[in-house]
């Protein structure tokens, strides 16, 4: 069974025997998190869209896929002839999956999903939408293991030590920060789901995902004793018994929904249902009394502490190293030697490998020259990808996972010389990466206040891009992090000292171009003032702006002294680490504006 | 019984014979809105605190006051003594008086409050943060009836028509458009509790409260009658008959709760729970399926249709001279006679009395000098107020209500020669007040997302201020209006074209002095892009802003543009209405910078 038209043919017969109307396959896994593994790319294998984010649709009529602005153009590309309709909702008014289940349920109809990998939340939306309709749903409906031959099987990867010289705090000390946290929201017990948390939690990391740093696991919290739910053999024998010494006791996997249902009954439990799959409430809720709220490490550990900034520091030195010499070899060697956009990214990591403590690339590396620039999470098909051609726009996006943190940042340069509306698109964005990344703001402003800013000089022009400006960046974790974000949407979580966040203003010319810069900000106190204290944030990406792409007329004072600044500190941090000729290089690309 | 400390110790008596624990006074009245009339102003009447929102909670070792930001200091002073507590919460960090109760009710206890006079919204919230801790909720506690002697009537005023060249629309328009929007909810019968709602939807207005034109009233709209709750006596024969020929049936005002549970059974409703009271929710959703949104009306109603777009730019130039006759008339006098803050409000008022369809003030006048002007909603104490000195700040926030519009502007003039941080200060805020007003931004953003642009001057220098930028107005009805607003919290309401809001950024030095700059602001369609449709915003209040407060080297080129060009519009409009010296003045405070 290989085509996806063929795999539909075989869902439509298992859901008729099942007697289901209506089949939601929703891109996540048991953990809820961003990042899956091959076992659960369900809607890749069965549609061919590769993008990170989206829910499919079946009924007897119809087949169709929605995902967010990100992936617009590429789920219209990849869906084309696989028998699956690509659902394109407007900009600003959504018309979401929930709206059309909403409007295309049979009363007395039946809804079917796999209750293991849809939220909570999710769930309780569907219900809410489905309210009075009586449409009744199967919670434990799998389709999918019967028909997917072949299905890969869950990753295996052992688990190592994340030592407090790089993580800044002991896992006991850790946990019992947690503890007492628990103790204020009176929780006997804690689940944890994401699988990030739990790696924060327990110093450790493993090699479980592609890009993440992270071990499928579950955890469950209480007042003596930890439960960790995780494929024993993962576990060193040393790692093993420091656990064991701390009351960290290590029980199957896929035991999680029968033990935590039997521990925690008539107790209280914390947890939250954004990233609790509707299977585990069920066997949590049965018995105990439940407190929803963000998880507690969720909290924790989005503020960076004192030994993790000073890691971030020397990490952005070594990624800065890396990119400057990928940039210096690309100007050097372009026209020379054929480039392609898989060439490159294979490049940047090569460069990315000469580093210390460099566990491996954040996210799939994104190449993308001149149109497919314009596609915001681009990742060139198998194989090469374009040829990078004599003129037009590389937008080059990537991070790397160290022992002392994650990175991710963006340039955008010229390939030949640029045409003056690019030059007017670079510059109004980084106008809007200039001011966010100068912003002075008082200590409990949220993200949503500070996004304008970035935006501000484009929307006087009449551009805009269509996702946010930021998102939080773990600490040899994942590369996107919550709690806090800067866009548009209404995130009520205030931007504290600690936290790094992204700063990506960016501009997409379907068919033409795209741009964007992208650096990270580490949030920081200014001063205090009798109108309460104000907070400021330092830019610690470290690698050149292209220059050529300015119209310094179109920047004020202000922001060519930013420019100036940053640049200035770009030489004197990365030069020291650079051959003669790549110093004279980067000396040419940072001298003032 | 006179005194807050006498009335307290009744209330405790009370509370004691009926086993009442904890008991909740809210500043509201079954209307729920902002404006209520003095036979609900309980909280006033017990404590003394004249301020438009607060909680009181009183049990038998604690009394105390929570009120929000705007209150603080007022609050502070007109407490004292009266032995009620302020409770002032942190700026952003709340501790609202929910929190009080979650901390204080003793398990078993009973907590007490009016269930006609408290909304739905509030009771959930009470009641979830009551979750598992065993207290029962009385909502039929009246204890004020029986101890509050003299207390006022439930205000009498005649309806009168509001019409078509007013309104714009015929109220049989609206009623069908109300009526095709309740089809779209599923809503057979649509709930109107908010008082200008009504108004609006039958073109009516009235004098039962002091600053907005409205009638005490209820509605319920089914699809073919409107069953219309006031006092009989308030609706002229005419306008009586009117309403008999389209199906508008008037009922006595207090049998709402019994006549909507009879008639609405088995059918659904729609209404706000946040102006329901939670004694006719519970009414209305014994027998009825129940929709809960903001309410039609109060969509439809804050988008301005051209009429009314006509009339408030003709509203705005009677208003503008009468603050122009006004200001000239002080800077004329001031030094010559004695004034004081209440005299000048007198003042004002009778120059708004001479512009025609001048209906009254749309709020309490604030006239505050120096200190005072610190208190961001001060109103003078009865009497006389401070009276004006030679040197200070000058803070007029007034509005009016025209048949064709509501007004709402704040101007500050220094008396006598300003100091250099009051220049720096005005001139921040005039930042902020003129960057929202040029702002340029795609259709669907939020009011969240616009505030900063209005704070980012003053954020830079170290200040703010502790109110949202902006609120609705409405036309002839409420001066402050939703559903849309311009601050930090979290309102999900995108500003569209039609939208009127107010533009007010400030700063408040306590005990030293406050400025405010306040415009109206007219949302508009401007270009349409490849990235969509943007949006802008017009300024239509018309009053000169004082040159003499300016630092122009702090402004940029644009904002001294903007300012140029307001001010020549200010003078075309306002100047052809003026006496000759009045003229001659203007000219001078409107000259280019």
């Amino acid at each position: 069974m290989n085509s996806s038209a063929e795999k539909l043919a075989s869902l439509r017969t298992a859901l008729l025997q099942k007697g289901i109307n209506l089949y939601i396959i929703p891109s996540s896994d048991p953990h809820l998190g961003e990042y899956i593994p091959d076992h659960w790319q369900i809607i890749n294998w069965l549609t061919g869209f590769t993008g990170s984010a989206a829910t499919v649709i079946i009924t007897d009529t119809f087949a169709g896929l929605w995902t967010d602005s990100r992936y617009f153009i590429q789920a219209e590309k990849q869906l084309f002839g696989s028998g699956f309709e690509f659902v394109k909702p407007g900009l600003f008014q959504r018309y979401d999956f929930m709206d059309f289940i909403s409007e295309n349920v049979e009363t007395g109809g039946k809804t079917g999903l796999d209750g293991r990998i849809f939220s909570t939340d999710n769930f309780r939306r569907l219900q809410k939408r489905l309210e009075g309709k009586m449409v009744s749903i199967d919670t434990h409906c799998d389709l999918i293991t019967s028909i997917w031959t072949g299905r890969p099987p869950l990753p295996f990867s052992l688990a190592f030590d994340h030592p407090v010289e790089f993580s800044g705090k002991e896992r006991s000390v850790k946990i019992s920060e947690v503890r007492e946290q628990m103790g204020k929201q009176n929780a006997d017990y804690h689940l944890l789901t994401s699988i990030d948390d739990i790696m924060w939690l327990l110093n450790i990391r493993g090699n479980d995902l592609k890009y993440s740093p992270l071990l499928l696991s579950f955890a469950l919290v209480g007042a003596e004793q930890i439960l960790l739910f995780i494929d024993e053999a993962k576990i060193p024998i040393k790692l093993a018994s420091a656990f064991d010494k701390i009351g960290i006791t290590i029980l199957p996997y896929d035991e999680i929904s029968e033990i935590v249902s039997s521990v925690t009954e008539g107790h209280s439990v914390l947890f939250n249902p954004q990233v609790t799959s509707v299977e585990l409430f069920n066997s949590v809720s049965k018995n105990s009394r439940t407190i929803e709220d963000i998880s507690i490490p969720a909290r924790l550990k989005s503020i960076k502490n004192k030994t993790e900034i000073g890691n971030i520091a020397n990490v952005m030195i070594k990624d800065g190293v890396a990119l400057t010499k990928f940039f210096h070899w690309f100007s050097s060697n372009h026209g020379r030697e054929s480039m392609t956009e898989n060439s490159l990214s294979d490049k940047l990591i090569e460069f990315r490998s000469q580093q210390k403590d460099f566990l491996g690339s954040s996210f799939a590396t994104i190449t993308a020259f001149n149109e497919n620039s314009a596609l915001p999470h681009y990742i060139p098909e198998e194989g090469s990808g374009v040829v990078i051609g004599e003129r037009g726009m590389l937008l080059v996006d990537s991070g790397g996972q160290y022992m002392g943190g994650t990175t991710d940042i963006t340039r955008t340069i010229p390939v030949g010389i640029p045409s003056t509306q690019q030059k007017m698109d670079f510059t109004l964005i980084l106008k809007g990466h200039i001011n966010l990344a100068m912003a002075k703001f008082p200590n409990g402003t949220r993200g949503y206040q500070l996004d304008f800013i970035a935006r501000r000089a484009m929307w006087g022009s009449g551009m805009n891009y269509a996702h946010g400006t930021g998102h939080g960046v773990g600490y040899c974790l994942n590369v996107h992090e919550g709690p806090q974000s800067i866009s548009p949407a209404d995130n009520k979580t205030v931007i504290e000292a600690g936290m790094l966040t992204s700063n990506e203003p960016a501009i997409y010319r379907e068919g033409e171009y795209g741009i964007r810069i992208e650096n990270l900000i580490l949030c920081y106190e200014d001063e205090e003032t009798e109108f309460g204290q104000f907070m400021r944030f330092d830019t610690v990406s470290l690698c050149y702006i292209e220059k050529s792409l300015i119209d310094k007329s179109s920047l004020d004072q202000k922001e060519i002294e930013w420019l100036n600044k940053y640049h200035s500190e770009v030489y004197d941090k990365i030069s020291p680490h650079l051959t003669g000729e790549e110093k004279i290089w980067l000396k040419e690309k940072t001298e003032p504006l």
